[in-house]
């Protein structure tokens, strides 16, 4: 990555180039995507009815009982200016049937066994549907590990994962996306009440500028304290980055015997 | 691989140490797996208590309701002679929940969700026991596809991808695997009389061979039916690998903006 600042014409076109022919190339015509009414898969569906066609892209919407009424309402809304083929599991029986016998579990175990449910509803009605799970997960939440693995980091193809979360709004403007969807605090909808802010501890755009520094850039601890950002930032986030990369390996097998 | 008939003896040594090196390498002490009461599973269990030692692996038994009886009785069997920590979770509360809706479903899609729904638990636990999930899938299944993505294929660390079907009996006889769990017909247990082998369409000793004359010893055609393999089992074979190829493909990312 050059620039930060991108020029978000031109990635739209590249992006769309890249769902139909990642696509094809998979051998599939459709792709499924979870809606959660957020920004991230909000984009990844215009993407994909530019790339695809209406008829080539299905949404799902997968809320959690009545949480986040607000986020339902809004992938609601996209669901019918996209005029896409959708369906809407709520996921709260199967999640609360685990649950129940573990009333103790923290929010984080919730959230991730939510994530999963999602996957696996996903997995399960695109392979009836001859569907591709095309993914949505942005280059900031993959880098700092905030998602849940097998979860909603789970796809065949993902045309944003190279986008920070900062470049993927402005890209979102560009191609359309509805202002409320841009303007609202992003969260997980994990829990009420929640902001990925918050919880990561930083805005997006001070966390994007310091990956951008720090992970394309490659500069030194020293080079970017000289451009202004803040010792206990810049180790928070090499941290959180070290401690998730996990996330992305694939399994180590004994492969030699 | 060099040859098909492996030195068990050493072969066992040398995932002993796999295991102990690749968890501690993640920054790990101990290892969880679902134990099923069939034979990779259990021979995970024996090599990684021979590696970690009994406190440091868990084993999680999640029986389907009362289908596999049987398979439950085997794993209970393992869970008393290796006097490994063990919890029971049924699956079925979580399963029926989300096939209420749809009754149409064929038992392939069920399977996949049970299988699904196994590693939820798994993550789920494992994360709780600050242990990291070990997989049991052989050479074959993987080869095959013969398993579910983001289900049972899923893990950190897996000793015994490496290994035909074939050769992790043999490794099991001599670590002293009981011959009940040896010698019983593999099954997947999604549903009642399920065998792999009924499934695959060939035994598992004709398959193995096949494989490792294909990819280990990438012969072409013409010499794998001068070894005798039948034309029809070649292609079919062959076509499996093929479409199965995408479970073990990282997901598709666009990274150059």
């Amino acid at each position: 990555m050059k620039n930060f600042d991108i020029d978000t014409k031109k990635v739209a076109r590249e992006l769309v180039n890249f769902i139909s022919e990642g696509v094809s190339l998979k051998g599939f015509k459709k792709v499924m995507l979870g809606l959660s009414g957020g920004l991230d898969s909000t984009t990844v569906a215009y993407l994909a009815k530019k790339a695809l066609g209406k008829d080539n892209v299905i949404g799902v919407l997968m809320p959690y009982g009545r949480l986040s009424q607000e986020a339902l309402r809004d992938a609601k809304k996209i669901e019918r200016i996209l005029k896409i083929k959708t369906f809407h599991v709520n996921i709260s029986p199967m999640v609360n049937a685990y649950f129940k016998k573990i009333k103790s579990a923290d929010k984080i175990r919730r959230g991730n066994k939510m994530a999963r449910e999602r996957m696996s509803i996903l997995y399960d009605l695109s392979k009836k549907h001859n569907a591709l799970v095309i993914g949505t997960s942005n280059r900031t939440e993959i880098l700092l590990g905030y998602g849940t693995i097998h979860g909603d980091c789970a796809c065949a193809i993902n045309p944003v994962g190279g986008l920070y979360k900062t470049q993927l709004r402005a890209l979102a403007k560009s191609i359309g996306v509805p202002s409320y969807i841009i303007d609202k605090a992003p969260s997980a909808d994990l829990w009420s009440g929640q902001t990925d802010e918050d919880e990561l501890g930083y805005a997006y755009k001070d966390i994007d500028k310091l990956l951008f520094y720090m992970v394309d850039k490659r500069l030194i601890d020293k080079e970017l304290l000289k451009k202004g950002f803040d010792r206990k930032f810049i180790l928070h986030i090499r941290k959180k980055i070290r401690e998730n990369r996990f996330k992305s390996q694939p399994p180590l097998i004994a492969k030699e015997i």
